[in-house]
């Protein structure tokens, strides 16, 4: 692991902080390189930026652990676990001994929490004031021969699974931005998901033994369900009655009039990081029922059907009327 | 590969200027993760910053390549060869269609070049004027067992090599920032070695062969000279007469007064991207040789010896005289 320069304040950090999170083929971040010693690994980047993917007064912990947790997310998915990572850090001008301290105990109970370890990875810091960027590579042993589970291998006729609850995140980021306000626990409980992602690692072993096709959700649901059905060339229906929301979630949809629209507005919403995977029929009931025995609930939300002019996502409502979905997933250049 | 978050624009940015570089495992693109296929990688990581690694007003296409080529350096100094990279980048707000291609071209034309593909990635934008940021995470197969040749393997009576010339980009950065300005020749030769490092990437075969330690010049000659001395817990006592100087460099130090403090100011420099290895005695003609005769040239400047309370390095003048160098490697909190 290289910190940029190698002044003797950064080496000592890196020796101090990063080095206790180092595992094997790291050569305890002594060296330029790392040795990547499992064979056939699947790997994955993700660059968050502060402003962007977080904000700059989140705690230093939190944002290591969303930028493993999105990272292990994407791995998980594809039925891998997390493995090893490399870590890149752009801190700010004002970046202190203590963020850094808790930065990195962030990254150590999620390690943990994980079963991965620190690889190697690069450091420097900004010349001006500039946001904090993290950008970290991730990487997964497959837990089968069909993982990675692709976006592509989905099939007229499979079904369609999503784990956990959708729209929490999204409703945390208004709470978080002050732009919506809930009863306190429902306030806490988005927050904290907006926060916090919770990848569903239970799962990684039940998607590679079951699904034909997977990815995790951090765009919104519709617009990840889209990405898939490209990929595979299928369309989906998808029933808004079945789209599983949390308590809170729900105390947000009985302050708006239109019940349907606001169902499309949480399958619109991002951050979501839970599972959506195609599953075939024979195998669906096995599938939802060992998620359930490896303690991760997972609902059948719709299935797959022949696209009739290009893949396309329906969002049907319970008399299974089209309710028009609002955008699919969000546009950085002029909403994120 | 992940465009951030995945609109419309961004997702055929990608797959129009992206797409082009992606090689096997990658499922071009289209997937959250790549496979990595090939076993016993070794990988690094380097985040490059806008204003601290390059300036804004660089051409698109040679940041490409600098960000390539300091992460080439880094492989092939271990005795090994670039395969794959995953690409993480923070445009700004500026940054248009225009500048991704110039960049994507750079990178096309330097992965061709040194026979590596892109496996994925992740893309995001800046919501505020702030710093482009290009994290870089290189794979590289090693080309014998003996690979990756670490910074820890020298021994006491090793020979110290060095490959090309020293200094010359931290000259190029003077002329670039308008600090020094010497023969317009000189000048155009200086600011291309800062601009566009070479690595060494027919030496690796060499390293890999014959090197007990090894690792690349990036910090300047005398810092990373250190930190080889501090891993392989030996000393060593360098010649600066010995040193390879470009005749550009040659001509400023000509300017300069006294002779043997240029010679260490020169070592003292930055982003050379040179090799710098230990040899044991037995195998250094060989060495010189066989890389001479694959095109690189080497030069002994040095040999490990026993430290004597700790590992250090040591400039001697021709008449055995120590010369004090400057600060070692730069200190970014105070220089950068």
């Amino acid at each position: 692991m290289k910190s940029e320069k190698e002044n003797l304040d950064e080496f000592l950090l890196i020796k101090k902080y990063f080095q206790p999170l180092a595992g094997p083929g790291s050569f305890d971040l002594t060296d330029d390189v790392a040795h990547l010693l499992s064979p056939k690994l699947i790997c994955s980047n993700d660059i968050l930026v502060e402003g962007v993917h977080f904000f700059a007064d989140d705690p230093a912990g939190l944002i290591a652990k969303k930028v493993l947790r999105t990272n292990i997310s994407d791995i998980v998915a594809k039925g891998a676990v997390p493995e090893y990572y490399m870590l890149g850090v752009v801190f700010t001008q004002k970046t202190d001994e203590l963020w850094i301290e808790r930065f990195a105990k962030g990254l150590q109970e999620d390690q943990d929490l994980y079963g991965m370890r620190l690889l190697g990875g690069d450091t420097t810091r900004h010349q001006k004031p500039s946001p904090l960027v993290v950008s970290l590579t991730i990487f997964g042993r497959p837990l089968s021969d069909r993982s990675p589970v692709l976006r592509s291998g989905a099939s007229t006729g499979d079904l369609v699974f999503l784990s956990g609850t959708i729209g929490d995140a999204g409703l945390g980021l208004m709470v978080r931005s002050g732009d919506l306000s809930l009863s306190a626990g429902a306030n806490r409980f988005l927050k904290r998901r907006y926060l916090l992602p919770d990848p569903k690692i239970a799962l990684a072993e039940k998607v590679s033994a079951y699904a034909s096709a997977a990815l995790d959700i951090s765009d919104g649901l519709l617009a990840d369900a889209d990405h898939l059905c490209k990929a595979s060339e299928v369309s989906m229906e998808l029933s808004a009655e079945k789209l599983p929301i949390s308590d809170a979630a729900n105390s947000w949809l009985k302050q708006r009039k239109e019940h349907d629209p606001g169902l499309a507005a949480l399958a619109a919403m991002g951050d979501d990081y839970e599972i959506l995977c195609t599953v075939p029929a024979d195998g669906a009931q096995l599938f939802q029922t060992e998620a359930a025995g490896a303690g991760v609930s997972v609902t059948a939300i719709g299935r797959c059907v022949a696209p009739e002019g290009y893949p396309k996502v329906t969002l049907l409502s319970k008399n299974g009327a089209i309710i028009v979905a609002p955008t699919h997933g969000f546009n950085h250049f002029s909403q994120n």
